[in-house]
């Protein structure tokens, strides 16, 4: 099926495309993806100008909950599993070519802002660890006697991280000397932080709450006033819901000066005017949101759902605040992927073991792709950007 | 000079590089760009990883005021120049692929959102050209009776660009049929807009006014409300100096919901507040500001200036709003381009016949490679980017 579509492709468009799995092969990197096969431990290699899946790269261990990031000159994917795993793709080649088993169990990881380091965070044993970005080689190890969740990028060539069991933010920086990373503790945070974000900026650093309400928020460009508390009733509120699914924070929407956030067991998006990081508002929705996400111009939201509304996607119009578009891809819709001008959004939609294509200005389907249960899906333009 | 420090390079930083001016060669695009040499019609290819020239590239014509945009996979650049040539330069091979001379005289560019279409905007004979991104077959020509100007590519597969002669801006939406794009139009808007930019988001889209003070500003997200006058002292005042060089707007900093921009004539950069487009105070600075430019972290601004203060770039720190850098690269810093997360700016020193490469977190300067009186310096991250 998949195989059948590229000369299809090729006779409708009139452009070459590359036979899958091929060997190395002469082309820009600019609109290349992967999307996770969370199951068998594969990928799908994607090519988003012509739609088309460019083969399987196998190999990956467990990739549940798998996340990537992109070296800077878009040539390499770096894939952080659940089992430790951090494997190093080639995005021309099409398969992988370095992988090392760093840890007993890692939730994700990400990459210096100069393109030189990886970092990983870990849950067994906890820590961070560094890595030269060329060669996989061990750089430094920063013990933390905790789980680490919640690792982004900064400017600056550091590294926030938040330790679970501890209730603490550390930021670890390594311009001076990577094998020595320089670290800034704050402490008493708050109980249980289980997910944290970078805003697009590179200025906000803000840390979710499972043991108690509310979020931690830390402001990077005055690092001395240290973590304030903020939202509250976050997670709180006499209609509170079984929560089915603790909502990522990496992907919260942040548009003119507003986060539109995921509200914890509830049936809505939240608004946060980020300078002060206060509640303004809420637009109810059809489910409980997992990733609120702006399309790269700001002007709509796309959001999916926890069980059992995982089979819809929402739009969300930013001006008016309000719902302005359902779609139903199916059970279940993990993942979204703008390409980054937003003319498309990907979606991976587990069950049906397929990706979706959509036109955001139209709703239109475009394309699908067989995939055997997508979950994550990540483009290569992630390579130049905070926090992704 | 040139040629000697790539092996160099290779010694200290023990990572392959390519050899200058090599066939096409299997590599990342991600890292890549080119800096305009205007007197001599050929670029530099720039590789940001290593800091390095791979190589010069000939044969583009009249180069003065030239600009560039990038195909959506990083693999072609398309430069606009002076003499109405719109030339395909691919990033890999290093070398013009395609080149055709489409006006008597142009002042640049754009290209559609999904990377299928190039835009070019005309003063002899005006008018805009729609031309196909792979082979520069052209695909409609949209007469104006005008010169012009501002010509910046919209969410929606649209562009907008302004009319000097006739004191309007025109929005063209080629996303239901290239060949017949359908056009918007705003009469009135103010006597010769000389220039213009659309904010980051894709909602801003602002054309300052050569024949009168103040700027026009047409906010995307409700045209419907029409184009609004703003700023009516924008370029007037009892200190008002001789205007060496009008500023580009193009590159205005928009951080946080402010706009920072040059003041035309006057040593000081306006902060401007953009939800009411209201002036709302200004930086003092070393001379006339020409581009204003936020890092991608939107900490600092890296400002340069106009005849005779053009040997030097200062650096505004956003929160303080105050000057904390002063740099004197030479005679005459022409253009500033980040590496897209901003760990590095390169900036091209015209009179010294080279580009200078800087750290933006130590301000400590990391390379200089000669360049035939450089101008623009266009980087392959552009095009995942708004406006630019």
């Amino acid at each position: 099926m998949k195989l059948a579509i590229a000369p299809l492709l090729v006779a409708l468009l009139g452009v070459p495309v590359l036979a899958a799995g091929s060997a190395e092969t002469l082309r820009g990197t600019g609109d290349l993806g992967i999307a996770v096969e969370r199951a068998q431990g594969s990928l799908q290699w994607l090519d988003t100008t012509n739609r088309i899946s460019l083969g399987r790269i196998e190999g990956l261990g467990d990739l549940s909950h798998a996340s990537a990031v992109f070296s800077r000159d878009e040539r390499h994917a770096y894939v952080f599993g659940r089992d430790g795993g951090l494997t190093q793709v080639d995005m021309l080649a099409g398969r992988v070519v370095n992988r090392i088993i760093q840890s007993g169990n890692s939730i994700g990881g990400a990459i210096s802002q100069d393109g030189r380091h990886i970092a990983a965070a870990n849950y067994t044993p906890g820590g961070v660890k560094i890595f030269d970005a060329r060669t996989l080689e061990l750089v430094a190890d920063i013990p933390t006697e905790s789980k680490v969740i919640g690792l982004e990028d900064l400017p600056g060539n550091r590294f926030a991280f938040s330790l679970w069991d501890k209730g603490e933010i550390w930021i670890a920086d390594i311009s001076d000397d990577p094998r020595n990373p320089r670290l800034t503790k704050f402490t008493g945070i708050g109980t249980q932080p289980y997910d944290a974000l970078i805003s697009p900026d590179g200025r906000w650093y803000v840390a979710g709450l499972y043991g108690e309400n509310g979020i931690a928020v830390l402001d990077m460009w005055h690092p001395e006033k240290g973590v304030k508390r903020a939202l509250p009733d976050y997670g709180r509120g006499e209609e509170k819901l079984p929560v089915y699914k603790m909502p990522h924070l990496e992907t919260w929407a942040m548009v003119g000066g507003k986060a539109f956030i995921p509200g914890v067991g509830r049936h809505e998006v939240v608004i946060v005017d980020v300078a002060t990081w206060t509640q303004e508002g809420v637009i109810p929705v059809a489910g409980q949101p997992v990733f609120v996400m702006a399309q790269p111009d700001g002007r709509r939201l796309w959001v999916n759902f926890a069980f059992p509304h995982y089979d819809r996607v929402q739009v969300i119009d930013v001006p008016s605040q309000s719902v302005v578009q359902t779609l139903t891809p199916g059970k279940a819709v993990l993942h979204m992927e703008f390409t980054p001008r937003g003319e498309n959004v990907w979606l991976s939609v587990r069950d049906a073991n397929r990706l979706e294509v959509y036109d955001t200005a139209t709703f239109r389907k475009l394309a699908e792709l067989p995939a055997a249960a997508p979950s994550g899906i990540f483009f290569t333009p992630r390579a130049h950007r905070f926090g992704l």
